[in-house]
This record gives structure tokens, C-alpha cells and sequence, in this order.
């Protein structure tokens, strides 16, 4: 293979800077893939990861987020997950995780997103053993047998699929998974982050008739209500009081019952309890915002009997949802202009695309190794 | 009709003791059943209504939970819920609320459990306007058109009829309608109650492999391993740390991975919290107990999306389920000894009753008006 | 009341034509409703109802769709089926039937599509009793208590409200009830008529991402491709064989697997068979179409079990489907011009209305007895 | 490995008699096991693989059900499917099938059973290649890597694991899977062999509170109600009429409004068309018996519409119905006497098996390689 090294940004010490370094570019073995990345993408977690707040190994090459062009396949890959055909050139994307297939929530409960033993690009794959290149903010990622590599639809560009990172997935798997509103609804989303806007935006897909914005700040809640993917916005900065905010956004529903559906995407432990009063009777309460452990926080269980609520956790996103998300991008983009979204970074800029995130200055930070 | 008077136990003074009235029999009008009472039980609900702590007007004749024979017939009247003929003399129960039909919860949702406007015998109906008896706690009961009067099957007594109260469709509602346990399920019940016990029948009758009951006191713990309802009981009095309950039951569950079904009938708001511990990933979580609004505690709304769990909550019970309930007696009485639950009370010794149920010194308390 | 008497056009003898009478307006009783009709639509039912093919009582005032302003208020009706206020001079659509509430389809199984007992305006009611006026086509109707009324939302017309007629709730409770496609779901619409054109606009809502309608004539399928509600049209009339229907559709579907829905809206028994051609596996399919018994047609069982099929059935419409569908117009007609269907006749024209439906030369035939 | 050499029982010539010929054993490779098979299921689908109905390489070691003891284990296998440890001489049955996990169907289905690239023991496994025992009628069986491999519980005979052979795994998948009875459902099944009596289990096991099962030959039927696994037998050699037959079920269920649940486990296409007429309004049919294609058979599909049917159809097994087929049988063997099913021949008899399975002359012959 002509490849000569490529650069990746690796993290060798939690809370230190990312350092490019440069990695031999492993030729594909059977089943295996070799991309050129044209966009990696910097999701919060990163900053968690970097920060050292999840167990990792280290060295790791980060991102876990990425579409690229294929650059070589190995023996016997002929297609993409649909059963497409897959050559080099064609553009793509990817899964972040691998699940084994073996365990109990593979096998009985088919449910790989709480599969015991995944492997997951970017995360907990070590740069210091082959194929070394096992994350997206690198020149080349090398993509394992088994992975979930779906080509994009004619017409979408790199930027668009790139533009939700795994928040896209994560709705998917989260809103058409459990949340389903029904043609008609109105749904409250709690929260403007990409998680919140990617969960509108395909609630918005799914038929609902009005759609709730609670987050901030301003401008974040502005940019969701231009888009087009909310109907009304609620400023959490403006209106800080727990009861004003239930009693804003109830105001906004039919009846003033409440809400169908209410998706929780903040990540506050407290968001949750406010959602709880959001919802009508027998409404679908998807939490699908608390992935990392804040501990307990006071939450009325009466609530749940007394409106007789459906409330769904959502936890990660699998191969098919990233299919999913591929499969459902011409619409996202016919309705939704996903590349404005994109704040793109060279890959030497890795640090300050970092801050930038933690900061919530930008929308969507890429990083962009090939130019 | 040759009816003379009828007594009842009426409540008049929150706080005060019930007092034995006299009251009109009055005749069936078209679409309404009299039935002479033979079983009025007595729930924990009917002591806080004593207490004052729900609001309700007064007077009331008490008793939502009832089993008796038909008296007379309204015009109109053949058959019961199911199409069966009805006729003079036969042994029934009935639902205890008539839900409106019309409101958005039961037209739109067809969810009766959350009508917006029902009248619930022996709660909110005056004793001191026509049709006066509209409690079980009497001689007589007069159910108006549109009740659920259902005939007991074949084989079925009276007494096991009412032995689980308003806990049997209770758990109907909860069980068969929202965890639907799968054949072969280990299954948690938090809380050892008329509610717990029921629903760990149904969760007996719908195939669960193994049940663990955790409660108290020992008594009655014991008393459902030895009707056979429960496999493993785990006592709070021995047992008295979080953790300790926690890591008890999850040892009792296939390859220490939780349970696969968590049924919450404690009405203690703590108990959500530890239930959710209990849960394997991707369980049914079922709360059946918070009933009343204790106010806000401890959750961490991490465990629902991590153990992307399905939360359910269950109010109250329909017509609906009090059909079910007795279309599932022969099965419930052919395996668990449910007369042997029932502790009887005369019509006067209504105060007592009601005290023993405070005490929790019976397991099921029932007044019998007519010997 | 002020009213004076009112025309309407009513069916006497099987297979005559329809004369218009002069009936006395009824004041609303309690919970009763008077409305002045604005519309009453001409249905493919109706030919039949006049041709004699369905048992039904004579004399009767025909006309189950309808669309009118509110003219008289019976004592006790202060809300529509939503709950908002309703006042003289409203506009306002209404169900085409009461179901009993008692039945074992009602309480049961929540299902009053299947009720045993169900009244129907404009089918089973008699015109030679009051309140005579119980079927659309005439100036006014009479609404019995327990109707399901339901103001239009602002903004939408009368004559959008009437222009898809009963197959738009029929569709809502086909469509949105059982076949449930997913965001970014291939769906088959076998049919190109009312049902088949309504359930393509609710699966169009849902978020799928490619419609193929096969049917006929081509004008129809120019209609509905022009209207925007499907992607592709196959002309029945230009692929003669079955085999060469099946291929056309299934190229049309992604890796030529087949359909991820396909909705059966035709009334020709042999679309069934050929519909379960078009499945891919695990595929849904709604037999919508098959209202009349024309007996038993040759079907492959073996494709439902190959495929793993869910054969869906769907029945009627209830009141709640009426509702969900006006609660959805603005959002239907946002996206499609409904108006654009309807062609209007005078009430004296009801039998060239008739005529013209049975030749299937008018999309949607309207009454308009108030001009 | 100290094997030696092992018979096994290979179709060579469809339509000739199988023979006993000798294999290597090969030693397990990373992943794989090799059991000693203790019994070898003979189904239906074999005699059908033997006369050459089906596309199959040869020559084959046929037998796609087994039970047997744990010989060798890879390197790298210390668990079953379950996660529990797995040594050499546990008593252990697996799955047939092993699916690809990549395809539409595994990936974004989530459906193994309905991969498009499955390996099949004893179907589509040839015996002139290593690892040449790849069917259960054999000393030894070579079980690859990501087989599904499961340890029978404590308390379970081999000959009970066997009993149902894959007619257990395939009533799991059915009637666990989709048709799901409701406790106190009264459940019609059509058809008296090994899937039909598998099914009657699990509907039991679900709750269901009367079963009649329609089949023949009478000793069949009487075999059934004996063990205790229906309730009410209709015999179609007695009831030689599709309206007798109807009558007759109908005539069993409550209010003779049809059964709640049908399962058809003929494998005759007109069961369909007859199966359907017994269902009450809003039942469900799950299509269990149609595996081979022999061609259309008239259905009336207004039925479907004018009940409102969920009609299912149910392929194969996967690995997880295995899992809980040996999960749920403690249950069974608990309910009913399964190895009282069982004919046993040694492995030179498989020919005379054969004729015997064709005949119908036992319910379930099983080789038994090692005595």
C-alpha cells in the first residue's frame, strides 16, 4: 500500500495537551478498512476523556466521530452495511463501536448498544500496538472487521454527516428507538446541546406538530428556531425559576395538559425531576441526557404513578443507528441546513478546538486532517 | 321492591369514628343493579379517607371494594360486562369507578384509569342525596347505569372474590398492562402488601421462573412463600442497609445480572430509588406503590439510562381490569388459597376493622353486612 | 329555536334514486347538539348503501361525513372532544358514530371500531323518527349526547376538513394506529383512491422517506404525485401482470429488498396476495382496503411466514381518530392542498353526485346544502 | 486430543438411505468445542432433506438437534451462552444456526433469523471438509466458534433437553416472541405435532387459562390433554368439516366470540384460511406452521379487516430462543413429562427412524450415538 505515516492527535496524559504524532499506516487485513478522514469530530466526551474524568487506556488516538473517503480494503469486504457496493473513493462513515456478539445483551437481549464487551474507536483502543491508528482525528483510521461502515447517500456531503457527530446516532437510537411521537404530538425538548437538537430535529421528522425548546443560552436557542427544528423556545437564563419553567412550557401545549412526549438532553441530574412535571398524563418520557453519573438528585416518584407515565432510558447508539442516521441524512439535509452547523479546525488546532467545546462557543467543532 | 331500609357505615367527621346509619333502599332505575352486599373489604386507602387526608365530601357510606348477590334489576339490565345474563340471586363484584367516556383521557387515550372526571363508589359519591347507598360498607348497594357488574365464575366464593380487594385489578393494571413479565423471568417485588402480593400472582401467572419478594414483616413474608406466591423472601428488618438489600436480591438473580422485571408496591418513596438498583440493563422497572405524593427523594437518573431501563407507572384500575381480575380467579384460586387471606368483620365492628388495618395486623379485612 | 324546517336527501328504496324531504329541526335535548351542514361528502360507501349491498334500515337520511357550523347547543354541552369551549357559529367536523361504552370491544378491549352495538349517522339511524335529521346531506343535523364534536383548528376551512372524508380518519386509525412506519421508511401504497391517497399523507407525516403508489387511472397518480404526497406512481393499467407489478415495486425499494410498509387500500381481495409479494422481510402490512366481503382469494401463507411478516387488519374509525385527524390538519394541510380535491354539488344534486362517484370521475364529491 | 475416529450418519444421494461412515475428530480450534453427542433429534425437515425437497450440498452429516456432553474445549472458550462456566463434561445442547451478524437482517433488523447467510448443522454443512462433524448424527460434534452453545440447568436429563427437539426453540420464538398471551387468554392451536404441542407448552407456561388444541390422529391428541398441556381436543378425523370444525372451537371459547389467540402449527396452507375464522375480533394469529412452500390456498382477507387482526408470521429459531428454550426448562419438565416423548434409536437405526418419523408412528425419535 502507498501510504506513507500519518498524523494523529493522541492522548498520552489525562488533562495535558493532545500531541500529533505520526503512526506507520497498517495495510488492511481481511475484513478490515483503511480510511482517509476528512472530518473527525470533537463531542464532549472528549473533553471528559482528555480531562480524565472515564477509565481509558492510554496512549489512545481520540475521536470517536468521523467521515472520510475509503482509502483501502481488505480481502473479501465487497459492500458497506446496506450491501451496497464499497470502493475506494467512495465516501463514508462509520460506527464508533464493535459489539461482540457473544453476550447476554448481544445475544438474548439484542440490544448491542449494552453490549459487556465493545470496543470503541477513540476511546479504548491503544495507540501503541497495531493498527495504532483507532481513532478519527488522525490523517487515516483504521477500521476492524466487523465495523459498521455505511456509505453516504448521493447528494449528502462529508460536512452534513459530519454536522451532528454522535448526537445524530444517539437520537436515533433514543427518539425512533423509544421516544416514537406520534404524527400531531407536541414535544418538549430540554436542552439546546447537539443531543437536544439532533432529538428535535428527527421528532420534527416523525411528524410532531410543535416542538419545545427549553435550554440556553439565547443564542443556541435562536440557532434551533432558525433552522427551522423548533417551533418555540424557553430561555432558561430568562425564566430561572423550576415552576415558571414547567408553567412556560406547559402553556405552549394543548389544553395546557402537558406535554406527549418530553425528551430530557441536558445531562443535569435536575432536568429530569423538571421533565417529570412537563408531562401530560400517559405521556413518553425519553431521558436520554444523563450519561455520566452525577449521583442522585431529588426526583417525585408520585409523578410516575399518578400521570402513569412511560419513561425510556437510551443509552449509546449501535452500528444501526449509525445506518439509521445515514439512511435518514437526505431528509435531515431537505429540511435542516445540517454543514452550517460545522465549525471546522486543522488537526494541529486539536487543543483549541478542545477548549472551544468546553466553552460551548461553537455549534459543532471538526476537525478537518485532510484540509 | 320489598326492601326494607339497609344500614351503612357512614363517614361524616374526618378524624371520627364511623357511625351505623339507616337508609332507603331505593329501586333500580333502568340501566342500575341493587345488590345485597356480602363482602365490603376494608384497604388502607378507606383509613386515610377516615383520616381526612384525601379530599372528599361528606357523607359517604365507605367501601370501594365489594362482592355480593344481585337484588334487583334496573330496566335494561341482562347481562354483565361480559354478555353473561344477569338475573336476580347472582353472585357478582363490581368496578368501583365509572369513568366519564368523553374526556380527552378516555376518548383520545382510552385510558379510563385517568379520567378527568370519575365517580368512584364508597370515595365521592353523598350519602345524604338519592341513591344514598353508593358504598359497600352496607346492607345494600345501589350501582348505577354504566357500572362494571361482572358475575363470578363458576366455583369462585365470595370470599375469595374480594380477598385481594382493589389490589387484585390493581395488579391487573400494573402487571398484565405494563411489565408484562416474560415466561421465565426473575422478578423482584419490593414490598410485601396486598398490592405486592397480587402482583407477584400475576407475575406467578404470567411464567416468571423466579420471584423474589423483598418486605416485612417476617409474617408476611411468610405467608406468601407459603401460599406459594413468592420463592425467596428477603426481610428489611434483617436486612436494614441499601447496599446490603441491593446486593441480597441481586445474588438471587441469574448470573448476579439483576432483575429482569422490578415491580415497586411498597408506597415508600425511597423504595424507586432502591428498586432501580435491583435492575439488570434494559429490565422493566414497574412503579405501583406511589400513590400518594410523599414528596421528592434521592434518584439518580443515571441508572435509567445507563441501565436503558423502561419505567413504568400504573394508576389505578378500570372496569377493565376488574373483568380481568375475575376472568383470572379460577386461575388464582386454583393455585393460591385466597379465602384463607380473609379476616371477617361484622357491619358494626366497622371502627376495629379499620383499626387492625392501620395496625397491619390482618392481611385483608372484610366486612360482611349480611352474616 | 328559530329553525325552520330543514331539507334533506333520503334513501328509500334500495337502488332508487334519493329524494329530498322536509323534516322538522328538533331543538337539541341535553348534551345534544344541532349543527347547519356545510358540507356533507359523498363516499364510496354510499353507492353501495343506495345499491342495496348492505343491510340497513329505511327511511334514512344519508351522509356519515360531514362538516358544519354549530347552530343550537343542548343543555350540558359546553366543551368539544378536546375540551375546548363551543359556542354557536363554530365550525366544526364530528364523528360518524357513538359506540355503546359497555360491550366487550368497548371496555375490554378499548377498541369501539369493533363495538357490538354502535349507532351511525347517515347508515343506521331512522329518518322516521326524531330526531329525523341524523345523516349530513341535509341543512341541519341533529348530534345525539355522547357524540364526538371537535372545533377545527384556526386557519383550517371547512372545506379541507371535509375533502379526504372518512378515509382521512380512517387512514389516522390505519396508518398512525398499526402500521407505525418508521422515519425513513419505503412504503407501498397499493391503491390510488381516497383511502389510498389519505393513508399515503399520514405515512407521509410519519417521516418516510419514499412513497411508491401503484393504482390507476393515471390521472389519479398524476394527482397524487402532483399534490406531493407520494415519490413514484406505477399505473396498474400500464403493468398488466402481477409479476411485472411486483418487480416494479420492489426496484423501487432500497437493495431491491422490498417495502418496509406496505398499505392495502384497494378493496380487490387479490391485492392482498399481491401486496405480500412487495414485502421485504419483517415487513408490515396494513390491509386497510378490505371493507366488503368478496370472499376468499388465492393468498400464499407461506410468504407470512418466510417474511416474518405483521399482517395488520384495521377496522373503521373512532371518535378519536376523527379527532387525531383534525388535530393534524394544519399539519396535512400545510403540506398538501386539500381544498384542490373537492368538487361541490347542491343538495338537489345528490344523485349525479352519486353517479359521479360510482364512474369515479370526481376525487371527492361534496354536498353543499348551504350553499 | 485423544479421540479416536467417529461414526456419524451421512446423506450422500437424496432419496437413498443415509450411511454410517467414519470421521476424524478434529481438535478444537480457538473458539470452537467438541461435544460427545448424546442424542441426535430426527425432525420432520430431515425426512424432507433425505428425499432431496430441499437445496442442500452433500454429503452431509445430518441432525440439526442435539444434546451431549462437553469433549474438548477451544482455547478461549470458558463460558456458555449465558456467561457461565463451560467445562469439558457438562451437559450442554446449541444452537443450529450460526448467523453472519452482518447483514440487513442481523445489523439493523436485529433478526438472526432471518439472516441471508446462515450456517446450518446438519443442512448446509459438508462433511468432506474439515471439520467434517458438523451434524448431530454422530459420536462427536464439532461446534464452531460464535456457536450458541448453552449448559442445561441443574436438575434438567439430557433426554428432556432433546425431547421437543427444535420444535422448543421454535414455540419460543413464536409464541414468546410475537403471538405473547395474555394471562386468562383462551388459546386455539392448530395442529398436533411436535411445534404444535411446543407451542400449547409455552401458551401454558404464558398463562393462558384454557387451550384447545385441533389435530389428529386421536392418540396424538389424547398424548397432549394427558400430559396436561391442552385442555379441550377437537379431532379433524371425527370433525371432517372446515364449518364443523369452526363451530366446534368457537363453541369452547368465552361467549363464543372466538379465540383470543390462534396458533397454526399444521403446516397445511388451508389452516390458515380455517384458523382465521376461529379468531374473535382483535385476536391475534400467529402463523407458525407454513415453513415450506406449497403455493396459495384460498383466504378471505376481509377477515382480516372486519376483525382487526395481528396476524404473525414466525421464522425459524435463533440462537436466543435456544438460550431461553433452556432458560424455561425447569418449568416444563416441571408441568410436564417431556422425556415421555422421547423414542430412542442407536445411531445404526437412523434409516428406520426415518420411516418412522415419516409415518408419524412416534412423537419424537432421538439417536442416541452413545447408547
Amino acid at each position: 500500500m502507498g501510504f506513507s505515516n500519518a498524523r494523529a492527535a493522541v492522548l498520552r496524559t489525562f488533562g495535558a495537551e493532545l500531541e500529533i504524532e505520526s503512526f506507520e499506516v497498517v495495510d488492511p487485513g481481511p475484513g478490515a478498512v483503511v480510511v482517509e478522514v476528512k472530518g473527525g469530530g470533537v463531542c464532549g466526551t472528549d473533553v471528559h476523556l482528555r480531562d480524565g474524568h472515564l477509565a481509558m487506556p492510554r496512549p489512545v488516538v481520540l475521536g470517536h466521530e468521523g467521515v472520510g473517503v475509503v482509502a483501502a480494503l481488505g480481502k473479501g469486504v465487497t459492500g458497506d452495511a446496506l450491501g451496497a457496493p464499497l470502493e475506494v473513493g467512495d465516501k463514508v462513515t462509520w460506527a464508533s463501536s464493535i459489539a461482540c456478539g457473544r453476550c447476554f445483551y448481544c445475544r438474548q437481549e439484542r440490544e448491542p448498544t449494552l453490549c459487556e464487551d465493545r470496543s470503541v474507536y477513540g476511546i479504548n483502543r491503544r495507540a501503541d500496538e497495531p493498527p495504532y491508528l483507532s481513532g478519527s482525528w488522525a490523517d487515516f483510521q483504521y477500521l476492524d472487521p466487523g465495523s459498521t461502515i455505511v456509505a453516504l447517500p448521493k447528494g449528502v456531503s462529508l460536512e452534513a454527516a459530519i454536522a451532528l457527530g454522535c448526537a445524530g446516532p444517539t437520537a436515533v437510537h433514543g427518539v425512533l428507538g423509544f421516544a416514537r411521537p406520534q404524527v400531531g404530538a407536541t414535544v418538549v425538548i430540554q436542552g439546546s446541546g447537539p443531543v437536544g437538537l439532533a432529538a428535535a430535529m428527527y421528532v420534527r421528522l416523525a411528524g410532531a406538530a410543535r416542538i419545545v425548546m427549553i435550554g440556553g443560552p439565547a443564542a443556541r436557542l435562536e440557532r434551533a428556531r432558525g433552522l427551522g427544528v423548533v417551533d418555540v423556545v424557553i430561555d432558561v437564563f430568562d425564566v430561572t425559576d423550576l415552576l415558571g419553567r414547567v408553567a412556560a412550557v406547559v402553556d405552549e401545549t394543548p389544553g395546557r395538559r402537558g406535554a406527549d412526549v418530553v425528551v430530557e438532553a441536558t445531562g443535569v441530574p435536575s432536568a429530569v425531576a423538571e421533565g417529570l412535571e412537563m408531562c401530560r398524563l400517559n405521556a413518553i418520557f425519553l431521558v436520554l441526557g444523563q450519561y455520566t453519573d452525577a449521583g442522585a438528585t431529588p426526583i417525585n416518584p408520585h409523578l410516575i404513578t399518578r400521570k402513569q407515565l412511560k419513561v425510556f432510558g437510551s443509552w449509546g447508539l449501535s452500528g444501526a443507528d449509525v445506518v439509521d442516521f445515514v439512511r435518514t441524512l437526505p431528509q435531515l439535509t431537505k429540511r435542516f441546513d445540517l454543514a452550517s452547523l460545522v465549525s471546522s479546525y486543522a488537526l494541529e488546532d486539536v487543543n483549541r478546538a478542545l477548549e472551544d467545546v468546553r466553552a460551548g462557543s461553537v455549534t459543532k467543532a471538526v476537525l478537518s486532517p485532510n484540509g
